[in-house]
């Protein structure tokens, strides 16, 4: 395929909408969109419960979805911003707790037909609290739920935010290869 | 929070986004891009193998990466396009077989963030070749993996697309449960 034109055509705070004028092999002309994003961490931040490990968990209203759905925490990386250091930032303002670690288990894209959105996988432990004041748009609620149930849940298409259900499998899997 | 006023600043043939101004309790004002899709059907076609179930999977130019990548068959579902017909279509299109069983194993946000894409996952079986011709902008090659392997790499991060990792893990949990 071709490119006749590529165009900026809207600009948001955090990702930008491009649109393609394509030209096919057999002389076609294809108008594409594109999201150009900067990424996102995805957080399973854990601590030790009474019977296993345990999860925050955040409760959070989506205004793409009108909705409030049970996620992990994630937030969207600046252009520039080191990904670690994101991850530590979203982490403080979305839970109220720093990590002393994080462990990188993977990445993937969220939803390559349309996007670049690349979203990268932290596992957080050995949390302390020490919060940053969140972002005034996002309505969000803590809770914590074991990793165990949270696994079936994913496992079985009771848990319906694709970054969380990969985040807990991939958590699962971590934990329980030595 | 408020919104002060909601506008479609784009249209594709297939999704749309829509920028809408919002007041927050402290009256900030803020701007926010919003995704409105119509949903996507993504598949895993089963064929029996001779060491177990393999899948047949896509490896996919994806403009938005500009990258080739394995992903499983999957396709977007025209705004009043109903589910099943859409599942059948896309299948015939991308492998050029027809299912004669889909499975609804769930359903999940791609990136609740920005968009409303809702991913509808269907295991596919009784596979029979049937084609149909495929999207004139698509460069697709269709491959063959035993679903044992792709589970591993699921698992350990070594598969990239999101509705590829949740598709594959959930549908081996789904045959390995009587």
């Amino acid at each position: 395929m071709k490119t006749i034109s590529s165009d900026i055509v809207w600009r948001g705070s955090s990702w930008r909408l491009r649109v393609d004028e394509l030209e096919t092999g057999d002389g076609e002309r294809v108008t594409k969109g594109v999201i150009e994003h900067p990424g996102v961490v995805v957080l399973v931040p854990l601590q030790e419960g009474e019977g296993g490990p345990e999860v925050l968990m955040l409760r959070q209203y989506r205004l793409a979805l009108d909705e409030t759905i049970l996620e992990v925490p994630a937030g969207t990386r600046g252009w520039d911003e080191d990904w670690l250091a994101c991850a530590q930032r979203e982490l403080r303002e979305e839970t109220g707790f720093r990590a002393a670690s994080f462990h990188l288990l993977g990445e993937f894209w969220a939803s390559p037909g349309l996007s670049n959105e690349l979203m990268r996988l932290y596992v957080a432990t050995d949390l302390e609290a020490d919060p940053l004041p969140g972002d005034p748009d996002e309505q969000i609620e803590l809770e914590t739920w074991p990793l165990a149930e949270l696994a079936q849940m994913a496992q079985h298409g009771r848990l319906h935010d694709a970054k969380s259900v990969i985040g807990i499998l991939q958590t699962a899997v971590f934990l329980s290869t030595p």
